[in-house]
């Protein structure tokens, strides 16, 4: 058994999601783990992790458009000094995810034959964003 | 210290929530492990996993509303070519949760007195769902 | 490669977002691991798990204000016996999260620079809270 870490840096390019299934299994494989599980842990708070449909673009273009309309940029808030994308890219990670742990059985992650590993990117410049990745097993 | 991987494969009978909590504790006294911790895992992106009070089936239809309101079957969604549920399926998702972990102590899982561990169908026709269990601990 | 479970018991003063991660570090502290992770597991259904910005209490207000205007207290719930608070508060626990999984690199949570650990109490009326700590690492 052991303890692996390792770390991804992401450019977002704006509101969005962006799938980063490949580059956790090329860390994974990486790694020389075979069986066990990762934890993808996203270190930021304006933008968040999620789990999709990775065949179908305008699926995640409706996920998106979702979370546009039930927290949207122009409502009232009172932290609003940082853009008026900031404050609903708190709650919109506050609605989705941080960390999330996938098994790994035979050197490869055990996702659905359509799930993908998403960020969700909530601000609307580009950011470069740090994915920690933590891998236990054997 | 040992990983040890399981499976569950669960009827939904439609939308709704069914309780796993059973199956998955037993999945646990088959594995031998008595501390340490259970990823549980849905393999989908249009059914999730959520915790919830496992003791008043009426909380439980409320939150099923709840999400029928939040998300509705009715909208006007881009991605619609596989049934009016499929894309607020998909959102439904994204709202609540793929993994969860789970303390296992002295061989039984840590969870509160009303809590439980349910899968959230999100489809309306019946599907045969698989949760991977990854048990890490000795 | 080792397990280690702790506990926390927090007073929540009724609703609202409350800074755990000190504690949660401390815990880990007294663990002495180095290299691994830490799954924060909240043991209630009408209380919940949340990252958030910890620097900003506007920031976190705002959240608030957020769940209760989603998930208001005078809608019609079937489940209405254990007062009005009592419903909105799973279903705010379902919407957020119960258990997170963070990466310990040097005996340190790898958190991002502004981001932080919180319960979220949904209930009105204080209440102590059991948040159990699964350390797993070397």
């Amino acid at each position: 058994m052991c303890v692996v870490h390792d770390r991804l840096e992401v450019e977002s390019n704006g509101k969005g999601t962006r799938e980063i299934t490949a580059e956790v299994q090329s860390r994974i494989d990486k790694s020389g783990v075979r069986n066990g599980a990762v934890t993808v842990f996203v270190q930021h708070t304006s933008c968040s992790l999620t789990m999709m449909e990775n065949a179908a673009p305008a699926a995640r273009r409706d996920v998106e458009r979702f979370f546009d309309s039930l927290v949207p940029e122009d409502a009232d808030y009172e932290h609003d000094d940082e853009g008026v994308d900031d404050m609903p890219s708190h709650i919109r990670m506050v609605l989705t995810r941080t960390s999330e742990t996938i098994p790994i059985v035979d050197g490869k992650m055990r996702l659905g034959t359509w799930q993908g590993i998403f960020l969700f990117e909530h601000r609307r410049a580009p950011h470069r964003r740090r994915i920690w990745l933590t891998i236990i097993g054997e």
